[in-house]
C-alpha cells in the first residue's frame, strides 16, 4: 500500500482531461435517456436508502476512472488498513477507531493493552446501565426525585454530532414513547449561553454531562463552573448532578465530583466522537439505550457497504469521488448540504465541521504541502426554507456550488394536512425532485432574467424515514465520505493543528501579555 | 446618474491592476506599524459601534481606487435615488422603500397615493395599539385569558430576519424585564416543524402571526391550514387566535378569520422586510413597541451615515468595496459571517439569504448577462463555537475565505463566573482578538503541519452590547453593504427571479403533470 500525492496517480492527467469536456447532465436529463439515467444511476446503502447520482457530472466513461482513481489510490485498502488498527492517524501517531464502535470490521484492534471493540462495548454498557438506573430511578437527586433533563457541556465535536443527533431524533422519539428524559446543550463560551440554557431548565431535576477528552477545554472548564455556581446557588450538590465524558488519565476520571466517568480514547477524534461515549451517554440518557443501539447499527451497515471496491455500489465512496472531481477538476469550492426534513436542521452544522476539520488542510499526511484543492467549504440549511432564502444564487449566481440532497418519504411524527388535493410531505418531497430538475435542466426564456442555464449538480440520498438505523447510516456515509476524500487528496484527516495557534493567542491576551496590533484589537473588543 | 456594468468604469483596469500586488498584512500587521494600522483603520458607526478593516488587504494605495469606484459607479446618488424613491427595482418595476421604515432620508415618496413614510409609521402604529391590547389583556382569548406566546407563520423574508432579531434580542428582554410574549416560528412545509412547534405551545394562549404578501404562499397557507386543524381540534376559535401580516390587495385582507390584518407593500422585498410588519407584529408582541422602535431607530442612524461620499467615513460603502475587491479581483467566492455572541446565532442565516438572494445573479438590472463574478456563497456560525469546528479550513485549508467578525464589550444577561482570573465574556472577546491576529499574521514552523501562511484577510464590527438599537444598526449595515455592493455590479438586487422554476415544477409534480426524469425522482421521493 503507497501513499501518493493525489498529482503523483496516473489517472490524474485522465481525469484533468476528461473535465474538458464536462457531462452536460441538462442534456443527459432533459432528453428520452433521462428517466432511464435516474433509474440506473443509483446505489443502494443501508436501511433500504438510495444515493442517486444522476444530476451529477459523470457518465459512461467517466465512472471508469473514478474507479481507475479508486483503485490506484487503493481506497479500499487503506480503509480497510485503518479497520485493521493501522496509525492511519499520522500527525498525532493514533490509530482511527470510531467505526470500531460501531461493529466489528476488521481484525482484533489491540491498543493500550486492551481489545479497543471490547473497550468501546463495555462504555456502551456503562453508559446504557447507568442510563437505565436513571430512569429507573435508582440514581436521584437530593430529594430523590427523577431526573427529567440531560444537559451536555461540550464544544466542537462533543456538541456539533451528539446535538445534531438529538435534534434528528427528538420527534420520533416523542412520536415513538421513547423521549425520556429532554436534552440541552451548553458550548459556547459566551456566558449568555450557558445562563440562557439554564434558565430554560429545571436545574433540580437535571443531570449534566460534562465531555472533555483532556478534562483542560477551556470552554466547557468554565462552562463547568458556570454550571457548578447555578447549581450551588439552588442549594444543589453539583457532584450529584454531573457525570464526565473523558479520557481515562484526564483529571475528570475516578473524580468523586462526578456520578460517573466513561471513557473516550486517543483514537476517535472530536468530530468522529458522536458513536462514542461523547454521544452515547447523553442519546442513551434522552431516548434510551436501546435507540443508541439502533443508530449505531446503521451505521455499522452502512460501514460495511463502504468495504465495496466498486464504485458504483459503494455510496460513499462514490459520492467522495465525485466530490474530489468536482473540487479538483471542475474547480466547484463549495458544497452545500440540503437536508428536506426539519429533523435534520443542524446536520450540516455537524456536517460542517466533519468535512472542513477533516480536509481543509494543506500539506499532506507526511506534512509536505500539497499543489492541489483540498476540502471545500461545505454550508446548508433544511429545504423547503432554503428555496426561499439562498437558492437565488444556487440557480443563477455566477459560480456553481453542488448540492447534496437528502430526503425521507414519510414525516417522523405523521400528523399531516391536506390542502389543494396533496399533504405537506407530498409537497415537501415534490420541491426536491422540482429541485433537482430545476438546477440540472434550467429553462429558456427570452427575458434573460428568468432564464436559468442549468447545469448545476445535485446528488440526492432519499430513504423511507429519518429514524435511528437511517440517522446512524447517515452519519457514517458522510464520514466514510470524507475519509475516503483524505486518502485520495493524501492528507491526514484526523488532527486539526489548524485551531491551535488561535488558542495560544487567545491565552497570551488572557494573561496581558500582548503588544502591538493584538493589543489594539483586545483594547476595541474592551477586553480590558 | 448612469448605470454601468462594473467592467465598463475606468477605475475596473486599476483596481485589477492594483490586485496583482495584493497588500501583505501579515507584513502590515506584524511590524511595528501594526498597532497603529488598527487604531487608525476603522470607521465609526451607529451606537458607538466601529467597523475595523485593519486586517483586510487595503492600505494607502488602494482605499483611493476604492474611492474612485464609489464615486464613478455613483454609489451616493444611487442611494439618494433609492431613498427619494426611484424605480431602483427595474425587474418588478418598483420602488425600493425598506430604510423608509426607519426614518425620511429623502424626498417624499408618494406611491399608490399615499405619502409611504406615512403608510409605514401608521402600520407601526397600528401594530403598536394592537401589541398594547394584547400586554393589557384587552385582546384575549375564548375564556378571556391573556395570550402569553406569539407564533409567526412565514417562510424566507417572512421568517428568518424576524426570528433573528428576535433571537438576538430573547435574554436580552429577559435581562431588562421586556419580554412579554415568547416568540415562535413556523416555516418548513415539512410537517414536523408545524407539529414540533404546535407540540411545544400552549395553543388556549397562543396568537398566530400569519406572514404572507400575496395570500398565496403555498408553505405558508399550509402551515396555517395545520394551526387551524390544531386549534379547532382543543376546541379553539382560529378567528381569535390570528392575525395576518399581508398586502391590502391580498384575500388576507379585511377577512373576518383575522383579528386583524397588518399591511406591507410590493415596495419591500422578503429579506428587507424586518422593519416592515413583518417584523413588527411579533417584535412588539415580544418585546413591546418600545423595543421595536428602538431596532428602527438604531437602524435609521446607520442609514444616514451610509449618505457619507467618503469611504473611509462610511462603514457599509467601505464593507462593500472591499467585498467587491475581494470578490471580483483576488479571487475569494465565499465570506464567513461570524459573530462572538450567541444571541447572534441566526443572524448568519439572516445575512445567508440577505446577501445571496440580493446579488446571486448572473444579469444585470437591465436583463444584460453579466461578465463578472457577483455575490459570494455567505456562511457562519457564532464564535467561540466555529473555532472548534469548521475554523481549521479557514487557517490551513487551500481556499481563502474573507472572514466577518462581531463582538460586543459585555454580554446581555451580565451573568458571568471567573475562572483562571478572566470572566467568560473575557475569554470570548480575546478569542476574537486571537483569531483575528492568527488568521492575518499566521505563524513559522519548521513542522508544515504546524504553519500558518496568514495573509488571511477578517474585517470586526465591534461595540459596546447587542441592544434593540445596535441591532438594528447591525441589520441595516449589512443591507447598506449589499445595496451598494448590488450597485457597483449594476445588478438589481431586489427582485428573486432564481426561486420561480423550482415552485413551477414543483406545482408541476404535485398536479400529477411530469414524465422523465421528474416522475423518476417523485418515485424516488415516495411522492405517490
Amino acid at each position: 500500500m503507497e501513499w501518493k500525492n493525489f498529482t503523483q496517480l496516473d489517472v490524474y492527467g485522465k481525469l484533468k482531461k476528461a473535465a474538458e469536456n464536462p457531462v452536460d447532465i441538462k442534456a443527459e436529463l432533459s432528453g428520452p435517456g433521462g428517466a432511464e439515467r435516474v433509474r440506473d444511476y443509483k446505489v443502494p446503502m443501508a436501511e433500504g436508502m438510495t444515493y442517486s447520482y444522476a444530476a451529477k457530472q459523470v457518465d459512461e466513461k467517466l465512472l471508469p476512472l473514478l474507479q481507475e482513481l479508486a483503485d490506484e489510490a487503493e481506497l479500499i485498502p487503506k480503509y480497510e488498513a485503518l479497520l485493521d488498527g493501522e496509525v492511519i492517524n499520522t500527525g498525532e501517531k493514533r490509530l482511527v477507531l470510531h467505526q470500531l464502535t460501531r461493529g466489528q470490521l476488521g481484525k482484533d484492534v489491540i491498543a493500550d493493552g486492551v481489545n479497543k471493540r471490547e473497550f468501546y462495548t463495555a462504555q456502551q454498557e456503562k453508559a446504557a446501565a447507568f442510563a437505565n438506573r436513571v430512569h429507573a430511578g435508582e440514581i436521584v437527586n437530593e430529594k430523590g426525585e427523577k431526573f427529567t433533563t440531560v444537559v451536555q457541556i461540550g464544544i466542537g465535536g462533543s456538541d456539533l454530532g451528539p446535538r445534531a443527533l438529538y435534534i434528528s431524533l427528538e420527534n420520533w422519539a416523542k412520536a415513538n414513547g421513547t423521549l425520556l428524559m429532554d436534552a440541552k446543550f451548553i458550548s459556547n463560551v459566551d456566558p449568555d449561553d450557558a445562563s440562557a440554557t439554564l434558565a430554560s431548565v429545571d436545574l433540580a431535576h437535571s443531570m449534566f454531562v460534562l465531555v472533555s477528552k483532556s478534562g483542560t477545554t477551556l470552554e466547557t472548564l468554565t462552562n463547568e463552573a458556570f454550571v457548578k455556581d447555578a447549581l450551588k446557588a439552588e442549594g444543589l450538590d453539583p457532584a450529584r448532578h454531573m457525570c464526565a465524558v473523558t479520557s481515562e488519565t484526564s483529571p475528570l476520571a475516578g473524580n468523586s465530583d462526578y456520578l460517573e466517568a466513561f471513557f473516550m480514547d486517543d483514537y476517535i477524534g472530536g468530530r468522529y466522537s458522536a458513536c462514542s461515549a461523547v454521544g452515547g451517554v447523553i442519546l442513551s440518557l434522552a431516548f434510551g439505550p436501546d435507540v443508541f443501539a439502533r443508530i449505531l447499527s446503521g451505521a455499522a451497515e452502512e460501514d460495511a457497504l463502504a468495504k465495496e471496491p466498486c464504485v458504483t455500489k459503494n455510496a460513499a465512496m462514490l459520492d467522495a469521488l465525485i466530490g474530489v472531481f468536482e473540487r479538483n477538476f471542475l474547480g466547484y469550492g463549495v458544497t452545500a448540504v440540503l437536508p428536506y426534513s426539519q429533523a435534520l436542521s443542524r446536520f450540516p452544522a455537524h456536517l460542517q465541521q466533519l468535512d472542513m476539520e477533516s480536509n481543509g488542510k494543506s500539506v499532506n499526511r507526511f506534512g509536505e504541502p500539497v499543489d492541489y484543492q483540498t476540502g471545500p467549504v461545505i454550508f446548508g440549511e433544511p429545504g423547503t426554507n432554503g428555496q426561499h432564502s439562498f437558492y437565488q444564487l444556487l440557480h443563477q449566481g455566477t459560480s456553481v456550488v453542488p448540492l447534496q440532497f437528502v430526503g425521507f418519504h414519510e414525516s417522523q411524527i405523521g400528523r399531516d394536512v391536506e390542502i389543494r388535493g396533496t399533504v405537506s410531505q407530498q409537497k415537501l418531497n415534490a420541491n426536491v425532485a422540482a429541485q433537482i430538475i430545476a438546477f440540472a435542466c434550467g429553462k429558456d426564456d427570452e427575458n434573460r432574467n428568468k432564464y436559468f442555464a442549468g447545469g448545476r449538480p445535485s446528488s440526492i440520498i432519499a430513504g423511507k424515514q429519518l429514524t435511528p438505523e437511517s440517522l446512524g447510516a447517515l452519519l457514517a456515509h458522510f464520514e466514510n465520505k470524507v475519509m475516503f476524500q483524505g486518502f485520495v487528496w493524501n492528507l491526514n484527516s484526523f488532527d486539526q493543528e489548524g485551531v491551535q495557534l488561535g488558542k495560544v493567542l487567545a491565552n497570551r491576551v488572557l494573561a496581558g501579555d500582548m503588544d502591538g496590533a493584538l493589543l489594539e484589537y483586545s483594547r476595541l473588543l474592551g477586553i480590558f
